[in-house]
């Protein structure tokens, strides 16, 4: 992993995949503080990775960081309105 | 309205819905403070009612605290285990 394994950005894959990436952050040791960066519908598998990384698998794990926010997204072919998608980030830190 | 006006639990409404019910709560002048609480997949509608809000129509609101956590429900019916759901709590201030 690189300098950008402190960010983890959240599609719309299973939440276990992303919590094992934040594991796999964690114990490799570069990284103490992990982003989660979501937007639209996968702004509620932010939440559920963020919460069972920190129940489950890293108990002293500590939701530093919440953020919400906007951002505008390129119309769709054959439209002509961009379309405002809204934004979370979870700062989360060992 | 009664005591509770300041608390909006955000279900599977259009977000607009929910907007117009801070607006008419903040407007009554009877809360400063508006708490918006959802779980699973209204945690994105949460995410959306708190940006149109703020973005769209009062443009002095101020997120003060988001926090997220789990919650358990009882289990379906025909099913023996209980499902751990996500959820977020979003606090305006005007």
């Amino acid at each position: 992993m690189t300098e950008n394994a402190d960010v983890i950005f959240i599609g719309n894959k299973p939440p276990m995949s992303y919590v094992l990436a934040i594991i796999t952050a964690l114990s490799s040791g570069a990284s103490k503080e992990i982003t989660l960066k979501a937007r639209g519908q996968a702004i509620t598998t932010a939440v559920d990775v963020a919460e069972i990384a920190r129940n489950r698998f890293v108990k002293d794990l500590k939701v530093t960081k919440i953020a919400i926010g906007t951002a505008e997204m390129p119309p769709r072919e054959g439209e002509t309105k961009s379309r405002m998608v809204s934004t979370m980030e979870i700062t989360l830190k060992k």
